[in-house]
């Protein structure tokens, strides 16, 4: 079973349509910063990583003191958690499973809210009634990881105001926003100047594609919770390379526009095609898209040469749920061209065993 | 104060001596795998290092079952904190502060052995009357940081002895063991097939000059132990670059021998030099020397154009104790002209002020 998108070590020669990275890749001045690195990992990483949390702090209108730097958006997670050492936490189903895994190392008891199925899996107004005075964290995505779905703007505003007023950390993992069209209106770091319980994730691994460099930080003004999280891990956790790209990154204001009109297009694309097919799909804001069928297409594309995420091992979904990344034009054709054929073979076995399929979905 | 070696980017244009690092820089086998590996960044890194866990399993003829690989050496023991939430703990003083602070993060009781001044800092009998039964964890390190001293062979193995018999898991760092001469004759990674509580820890960022890339490895039969510090992290904490580097590292026998020879002469040369001079050092086995004066070496040398460690924050230590990195016979002879120049003057200044030092050390 998958644990995760993106393992290529278990399947090679497979193209991997399982991890959401950003097809144009990572770009000229990312890429020359990377190099550029190498002539100077003889040194220690800068524990304080002062560089990019200025480059940081400038993108987010924020002081340095307010940035923290990990080695991924993942490590920030563990590292926060490690020093909340919550109690009580409130997670959603679906969600990404390194919240509830970060969660345990502390013992942290863990309630589950739903998102259901017949709501699209939207945050709604339910979500609220959960915000209980006894929770120390809530984990958020937005969009979220694997629905694809953004968070409504006025909703995670509430949100943001109970947590504030109940004394809860809020951590929305942002890591995907870059990727939505309305990235460039969205700015929820303007929020945590007055909301010090707001911590927001970031990551370079999306749109950067440097999954396998590890680089990512947090914007939070509760600067003593960022100094406890200094102090809870090892001191030199962010690479030479890795704060090198962050701040290439930070530079590169090309890349990230340009592959928000690629995805845009491409997503909306395959959305089509997935209507003509009679797949039933999420309707996505990111660089993914979530899809039910009762065809075993993890198996079946793997036939076809394509890795895809089987989203059977998130909690609240299960079998049938499968997780595509939107690619470049080519590739996607790909993924369709074999999603179409897997669709006729099945219809045409069916028809042969007189089995016929009554539903709208394949 | 400085809480580490190697801060250069609070000391610009300084020469390091602060930081011990192999002089002769990655090699080019290690530089050539770094350099590739940029090409692979757009994958996340195997969670499993599988082709890291093979490289390093050959080394120390144990099962690729028996290795688990770290963001550096450093991630590993807080890692195994985490994975073990040890109740008590014994440390030594003086000792690398890392352990002490990774036992922090689990609100561990920690217990100290001194190692006395009088006895040249080093472990003798007096430390096994101080493993009992209670104990969960004891961190060691062969050679010593800061010391530079080896554990001697008897003692360890009846350490390693009782430390099985008492359930206690010793955690045996040997980041510096390569660049001893009696490195090639010492393969504490065989005690591991008998004794599940020895956890052998490794670093490529000494001798391969990689500080800046965090790769590091540990070596323990528990395999138990291992998946729980799986766990307890996230899946991706080694990069890409970080498994190309180390696996490169282990292919490469040359420069560790090299290295070896170099660093055996200049470390006699600089202890002889030393003895001319009157500085009461601490005989060392390893890359670095630590020694005591009266002067602030720390201000002086750093006007001198020198970083060198100040070892005052080291428990057990305080003002005075300094430690210096064995580097090459250029730097080294800056070093020693630099440490002249600044007893030389201190003389003068004393002889002015009628205030003769009456003993044999500066």
């Amino acid at each position: 079973m998958q644990e995760h998108g993106g393992d290529i070590y278990s399947n090679r020669g497979l193209i991997d349509f399982s991890a959401n990275i950003n097809p144009l890749g990572p770009g000229e001045k990312v890429m020359e910063a990377l190099k550029k690195s190498l002539e100077d990992v003889t040194a220690y990483p800068d524990p304080k990583c002062r560089a990019l949390r200025a480059a940081a702090a400038r993108r987010e209108s924020a002081d340095p003191e307010q940035i923290i730097c990990g080695n991924g958006a993942a490590d920030l997670i563990y590292t926060l958690v490690l020093a909340e050492k919550p109690k009580r936490a409130l997670l959603c189903t679906p969600a990404f499973s390194e919240y509830e895994k970060a969660l345990r190392t502390v013992g942290c008891e863990i309630r589950f809210h739903e998102r259901r199925e017949e709501e699209g899996f939207a945050l709604t107004g339910r979500y609220l009634e959960e915000l209980t005075d006894d929770l120390d964290v809530v984990f958020l995505c937005s969009p979220d990881n694997p629905t694809g779905r953004c968070i409504e703007e006025t909703l995670l505003w509430e949100i943001a105001e109970q947590c504030r007023k109940k004394q809860i950390r809020l951590v929305v993992d942002e890591c995907f926003l870059d990727f939505t069209e309305d990235a460039p209106w969205i700015h929820h770091e303007l929020w945590i100047r007055e909301n010090r319980m707001l911590f927001l994730l970031r990551a370079f691994t999306k749109m950067f594609s440097i999954p396998g460099v590890r680089s990512g930080y947090g914007v939070c003004s509760d600067t003593g919770l960022l100094e406890r999280m200094q102090e809870a891990r090892q001191p030199w956790s962010v690479s030479i390379p890795a704060q090198a790209a962050g701040i290439a990154a930070l530079e590169d204001e090309l890349l990230p526009a340009v592959t928000r009109q690629l995805i845009s297009e491409e997503r909306r694309h395959i959305m089509e095609e997935f209507d003509r097919m009679g797949i039933r799909y999420y309707p996505a804001s990111a660089n993914y898209i979530l899809f039910y069928s009762g065809i075993d297409f993890y198996e079946q594309m793997k036939k076809e040469g394509i890795l895809i995420r089987d989203c059977r091992n998130y909690r609240g979904l299960g079998k049938g749920y499968y997780r595509i990344a939107v690619k470049g034009q080519e590739d996607n054709e790909q993924l369709l061209d074999a999603m179409r054929r897997i669709i006729k073979r099945r219809k045409e076995s069916s028809h042969g065993k007189a089995n016929h399929d009554t539903g709208n979905h394949v």
